[in-house]
């Protein structure tokens, strides 16, 4: 084996790096973090952001966020009764990532075709 | 339907944070695009550098980021034949994103137990 490949071996991939991609690197669960970044927000209404989402998956990202300390889930009484999500401060401080991690998509990956909704200022 | 819940009927998630984690919220993605901002390095050093991989995985993850844009692979005539991996100026631009996602692990996220071989200074 070459001389520069022995200088791999010991080069094992960051702990963190590993650890944020076992937590992000799920389908779903940097765009639920991504949408609750904004305020929080009701389950039905969270699924509505995210085309293509199943309410089952939906429910078992939130719980895994939960679980991790990133979510927090709140219960209105009503009637009727409502629950809500939203981030704990270690979910909001993910936002530095995000903003990157949107401004690389923007240069670096196609651009929507059509926008449904516009964001800002109106229906 | 409270008025709230309604607001939100049309705030969907960003185009960019969907795309880009389809791309890196994928397991494995994110280590593989971590390493190789080290610099090229080939397969057999790859797979050693991140734990847990298979060959076949490891595989199909190069092929996906090859077809991105994201990742080259280079030949080298041999003897021995040798294949290695490196970025492309769109995958070494997911840099100041990756700089995020370690820091906000190194904050929030639990600290490795055991370093079986230091980055810095050693075997």
């Amino acid at each position: 084996m070459a001389a520069e490949a022995d200088e791999q071996v010991c080069k094992q991939v960051d702990h963190g790096i590993k650890l944020v991609f076992e937590l992000l690197g799920k389908r779903w669960t940097g765009p639920i973090v991504a949408v609750l970044m904004e305020r929080p927000v009701h389950f039905a209404a969270l699924r509505r952001a995210i085309p293509g989402i199943s309410e089952r998956m939906l429910s078992d990202r939130l719980t895994e966020l939960a679980a991790s300390g990133l979510v927090v889930r709140r219960v209105h009484e009503g009637p009727p009764l409502r629950v809500s999500y939203g981030l704990t401060d270690a979910g909001r401080a993910l936002e530095p990532a995000l903003v990157e991690l949107r401004k690389w998509a923007e240069a670096h990956l196609p651009p929507e075709e059509a926008v449904r909704c516009s964001e800002f200022g109106g229906a």
